[in-house]
């Protein structure tokens, strides 16, 4: 096991009707502005909750922060928080709303355009922010994670903030009224979070190996029942619990990480609009593929804790671990291939030349260079 | 799945070295109080680390914290320390130590004598501490949970601390020279930890049972090998990293508990002296044999999932996963009954009386009155 220090001061506020707690989250002389996506809080009863709660609160509402947040909308998020002297956020929707709402806490007290700080990788500096979340998927509410998107020069990147959520708000419930696609893409966006972290080498350490294949297990066995029954209030929470364990720092402890599907899911989503998780969904197949052999041991292990796959040679286990993770993003309805989204091949070698141009190298092993992300989208197609 | 807040704001500094990061974590100017048991750490070289750390900082020490620590032993640290108006703690030691530092912390800044904190279970102010933990067991280290015993009147009894610690540093090569009693203590403790909160009814969350099942699978593959091994660095880290997740708030999330081993162990303890840990081995079969009935489905799954049980009737294998249990303890080198360590019907009666006379009825039903303790104890026997 690595040296590590683990630091997670977010409060975790979770359950049925807690939208109500959010007075005793925020101070009451906050200068607050409320951030919001492109509406569909409006519809399904969270905005009319938000704003009961907040009834002895002064605030403003920003809306119109868009999946893949943009960094152009968001510096207009920026300007206007500067001019009313906001020095609280609080994000109400999904992993998009939070990211902005990052970029937002962290550009009001940078002296600078927000790009830089993508740029820098670095958030040196935040005010503080809260949420309430509305998608169970990037695990933003529990991280110091932002990813951003630049439409300019069709980018996407992330940074880490200095600063995680000061609260978060889940309500199970509020995820009833979620169309079915945004609903197996969190669970896609889950599952690929932990194999990111997973799917090193073996060995490094025994519980943070057993936590991880937890939430793979648990996704793998209530991903099917959900699509059935999106209104079961016990398996929203269950799905909506393990999208925040997948990715709040607590089964990273000690251990590599890879993040090369996520690295290049991000170029398809920056070129071709590929929703994120789509993206990890054709993609994590070719990696696992491409980087068999890197990774046999811990696919071996993989094959047998999480599908319970123990007949066949070690090689035809590994295989049928790969597809069945290929067919559990089908069954919810995900493309798992590049070609289906209509990427061709110039678009691989864009992404490839990318890679090489800026010499990059992703992966535990800091191998997954242009060449390597060829040869997986190539396996990808 | 229950409601729950989850807030555990512990920084987590683990690993090789770390003692000497202390300098960062503590404020320099801090009225520093540093906090020992009965000297085991000048032997151990942990002593001599923290002292190289703190030579920039003012300290006093006070020395004595014994195992159960006591409110007597403690009303002497609070007087030193109020005398030299300490307004930081740093626990040097195992859960003892950590435990009796929250006690002095919160007694600090209490107006009364500090065994009522412990009547009131419920410490409504603290200074700051934090930790360099020598004695993987009891959690201390991220969690605001103190047993406290009183030697004049033979109790021991809880509180819950309003303060985590600020921070805890972990650093596995200080348990190299652990004597295999308490290693096998430290292991037990974890794994009873994790029964507490994880045999109740099932079906309340599947990732709060994945997760604790991923620590006893863990506790139960390594316990062995420790044993064995004592100074692999590796196995250590995990033995180290599981015992503090084991009792740190995290699998407990919207879940109930049952935590009548640990009430009626603690009457052992402060009745008859047994070390924490093999009270918990002597009367946890006894429990979940009392209690099979209520727990049949969770005693299930626990012997399919943590032991791998599979074949016979449903009674056979919960009784096999039981038996199981005990053998582990046996293994480890600890009495898994009451009758090895002298105590008798009349101890029996005596722990029966008092839960009846207090009126406490625990475990995840509030149904473990005196009348099932001794049940549970007349079958440990």
């Amino acid at each position: 096991m690595n040296n590590f220090i683990f630091h997670n001061p977010t409060k975790l506020v979770f359950g049925r009707g807690q939208i109500s707690e959010i007075p005793g989250l925020i101070p009451e002389d906050a200068k607050l502005m409320v951030t919001f996506g492109v509406g569909s809080v409006k519809s399904n009863g969270v905005y009319d909750q938000v704003s009961a709660a907040l009834v002895n609160h002064n605030y403003i509402e920003f809306w119109g922060i868009e999946p893949n947040p943009t960094v152009e909308t968001l510096r207009k998020a920026i300007t206007q928080a500067r001019e009313n002297k906001i020095d609280f956020l609080l994000a109400v929707g999904g992993g998009s709303v939070l990211d902005g709402t990052k970029l937002i806490a962290a550009g009001i007290v940078f002296d600078g355009d927000p790009w830089e700080i993508i740029l820098k990788r670095d958030g040196e500096n935040s005010i503080p922010y809260g949420s309430v979340l509305t998608l169970p998927a990037t695990g933003s509410e529990m991280n110091r994670n932002s990813v951003i998107s630049n439409k300019a020069t069709k980018e996407k990147a992330a940074f880490i903030s200095s600063r995680y959520p000061d609260f978060s708000i889940l309500d199970p419930e509020v995820t009833f009224s979620l169309p079915p696609y945004q609903i197996a893409c969190g669970l896609t966006d889950t599952f690929v979070h932990v194999v990111e972290q997973y799917m090193t080498t073996t060995g490094q350490s025994r519980i943070m190996d057993r936590w991880a294949e937890g939430i793979m297990q648990t996704i793998l066995e209530i991903g099917p029942m959900i699509m059935e029954k999106p209104r079961d209030y016990d398996l929203m929470a269950d799905f909506m619990l393990s999208a925040t364990l997948a990715l709040n720092d607590i089964i990273r402890m000690g251990i590599s990480q890879d993040w090369s599907t996520h690295m290049i899911g991000h170029e398809l989503t920056a070129l071709h609009g590929i929703t994120h998780a789509e993206s990890l969904a054709m993609v994590l197949p070719g990696t696992l593929r491409t980087l068999r052999k890197q990774k046999y041991s811990k696919l071996l292990q993989y094959s047998e804790r999480v599908f319970g796959i123990t007949g066949g040679t070690p090689e035809e286990r590994i295989e049928l671990a790969i597809t069945r993770t290929e067919e559990f993003f089908s069954s919810l309805g995900l493309s798992t291939r590049i070609s289906e989204a209509g990427v061709g091949v110039e678009t691989v070698e864009m992404i490839a030349e990318r890679f090489n141009k800026a010499g990059v190298a992703y992966g535990e092993n800091k191998n997954v260079t242009g060449d390597v992300a060829r040869q997986i989208l190539m396996e990808s197609m």
